[in-house]
This record gives structure tokens, sequence and C-alpha cells, in this order.
């Protein structure tokens, strides 16, 4: 049975190729659709949201793969969990795409003006660098099942709320001067970062799960 | 086999319900959170917080049962679809559930005052009627597989979106009388009510596909 278990791992091993060429996507659109709405790029935006497309497809053919590897091989127990754990995280991946996207679209609408006011676009840049650390380490968690990488993730993601706090203290600021329409580009561009950092978490807690069996919240 | 197939059909039934009871659910937080935002009432945005850990939980149970089933079973083809497709919308429910509970965190975090201004009361008790159709539609197609009910889901949506954009438009009108700090909540509102839907949508389009093996987007 040696040669069959080995087949099995093959194809478990193609999955976590697969879900870390998704991570690694999701992260080169993020940085992009950061880059293009802190330069007003519409070019760059209409790559980021083009490219979604193609994110979608593959979270798509992945879900569809580990499907039939499920009713193929029947697997119990951990080889089980780590499949229906991988559908979770390509889950995961898909929708951090979707909030790159949403970013971008933001830029697209703006343009040719820029949706960042200038007293703000440090704090952008900021959380954009911050999310890309967060997105670069879950490959490796996903590649590698780092679990120290995944609890730098959750200080990260806490870095992530202090930027994204540190957006809304601004709007609120009682000489805030620009638009309601600025303040809700920024209400939105915030809790596209959030989020994505959250779903990037959230992958990396499911893989501190499957090698542990505990939550890492409660370690942290 | 027929008795073994049968068991096997108790427990997809067991699961559907249990699928039926998380929907009741979040569609009985939703509109609790509804009239709490629109009555600044903050015993009932309390019950909606508190509620929101029983709707994880029974989320998070639902996933055990599915896995064990999957393990056990080893079902194939349709069988395993449908058992997939059920982990997939026990998670789009648990989402719905958090919209919820972020509608009435806003309530809490106003009180004693009002989160929303006078003139957008009608606008959002709207919104909250339309998700609530919403989704005790999504309990009858869930329950029954009913692809009537899950077209006019579709059409439901589109309300919710016009709902959502004439919330913006209230925003972006110069005449807009009230602080950032007022146009940071609507924003976040309409986008919390429009992700609900959103995701009640996303399981009626996985029951549609469920039977009939294509995507219902493209017949409406």
């Amino acid at each position: 049975m040696a040669w069959l278990r080995s087949a099995f791992q093959d194809e478990l091993d193609g999955v976590t190729a697969s879900l870390v060429q998704l991570s690694n996507e999701v992260s080169a659109a993020m940085d992009k659709a950061t880059h293009a709405i802190l330069t007003a790029n519409l070019e760059e935006a209409e790559a980021v949201i083009s490219a979604d497309d193609q994110i979608d497809e593959l979270a798509h053919e992945l879900d569809n793969r580990i499907i039939e590897i499920i009713a193929r091989q029947q697997p119990v127990a951990s080889d089980l969990r780590a499949l229906v754990t991988a559908l979770r995280m390509s889950s995961d991946l898909e929708r951090m795409g979707d909030m790159a996207h949403h970013v971008a679209k933001i830029t697209r609408l703006r343009h040719p003006g820029a949706a960042i006011p200038s007293e703000l676009l440090l704090t952008v840049q900021e959380l954009g660098k911050t999310v890309k650390a967060v997105a670069d380490k879950c490959s490796e968690v996903i590649a590698n099942r780092d679990l120290e990488k995944a609890l730098e993730m959750e200080k990260d993601d806490d870095e992530v709320d202090r930027l994204h706090r540190k957006l809304f203290e601004a709007l609120l600021d009682e000489s805030w001067p620009h638009s309601t329409e600025t303040a809700i580009d920024m209400t939105l561009i915030g809790r596209y970062y959030e989020r994505y950092a959250d779903h990037a978490v959230s992958i990396a807690r499911r893989v501190y799960f499957l090698v542990t069996g505990t939550y890492s919240e409660k370690l942290v």
C-alpha cells in the first residue's frame, strides 16, 4: 500500500502548492492595488480588476480538485480534515482577492482624481505594507506549516487594527477638511484592508489548528 | 442495503434541518438588530450580540457533524457535493450572523444616541424588511430546494442594492447636515446589510447549482 499512500500524499502536496500559488497571487494583487490607489494609477487598477477573474478561476478549479480527491481517496481523520481545511483556505484566499479588487475599483471610480487625501497617504501606505507582510507570511504558513510565522501574523493583525483605527481618527478629527465622499471611500478602504488581514489570519489559525489540535488565539 | 442508504438519507435530512435552524436564527438576529438600531434600543442590541456566540457554536457543531458524516459514510458524487455545499452554506450563515452582530454593535456604540439620522430611518427600515424577506426565503430554499424562491431572492437582492445606493446618495447630497461619524456609521451599516443579502443569495445559488447543475446568474 506504500505507493498508494504516496500517490495520495502527492495529491495533498499538489493542493498545498495550489494554495501557496493562490496566496502569492492575492498578495501581489493587493500590493498592486495599494500602489494603484496611492498613485491614482488607472492602468494598475485595471490590471488588478482583470486579474481577479483568474484568481476566482484558480480557486474554483482547486475546489473541484479537492472534492474529487475526497470522492476518490475517501480519506478519514486528519487527511479529511486537511482537505476540508484546504477548501476553507481557498475560500479565504478568494475573498482576499475580492478585497484587492474592491480597492482597485475605488481607484478607478475616482480617477483621474486621487481617492486618498494627501495627509492619509502614509497611513494607507503603512496599511498596504503591513497586509503585504501578513499575506507573504500566510504563504509560508501554508507551505511549511510554520507556526512561528502563524503567531507573528496575529501581531501583524494588531498593527493592521491600529492603522485602521488611525484612519478613523483622522476622519473624525474636527478639522477634517474633506468631503463626505472621501470619508465614505476611506471607511470602505479601511474595512477592505482589515477584512483582507482577517482572512489571512483565519488561514493561519486553521493551519495552527491542523498541526496542534488547539486554537492559537488562546496562546498569544 | 436499503436501510443503510436510508440511514444516510436521515443524516442528510438532519444536516438540512440544522441549516434551516441556523438560517431562521440569523434571520431573527438581523430582524432584531434592525429594530434595535431604528429605536436605539440597547437591550435588544445586547441580545443580538450575545446570541451571535450561539449562532457560531451551532455552525461549528454542524460543521463537525458534516465532516464526521463524510468520514463515516464516504459519499461520492452528488451526496458528497451536497455535504460540501452544506459546509459552505453553514459558513455563509455564520457570516450573516456576524453582520447582525456588527449592526448591533453600532447601536451599542452610539447609545443613548441614535446611530441613524431621522431622514434615513425609513431607508434603513426598508433595508431591514428586504433582507428579512431574503433570509426567510433562504430558509425555504434550503428546506425545500425551492428554485422559484431562489430566483426571487436575486430580485430582492437588486432591491437591497437599490436601497444601499439610496443611502449613499443621501450621504453624498450636498445638503447632508450630519457629522463624518454618522457618515462612517451609515457607510458601514449599508455594507453590512448588503453583505448579509449577498451571503443569502450565495446560498440560494449553491442550492440552485446542486439541483440543476447550472448557475442561476445566467438565467435571471
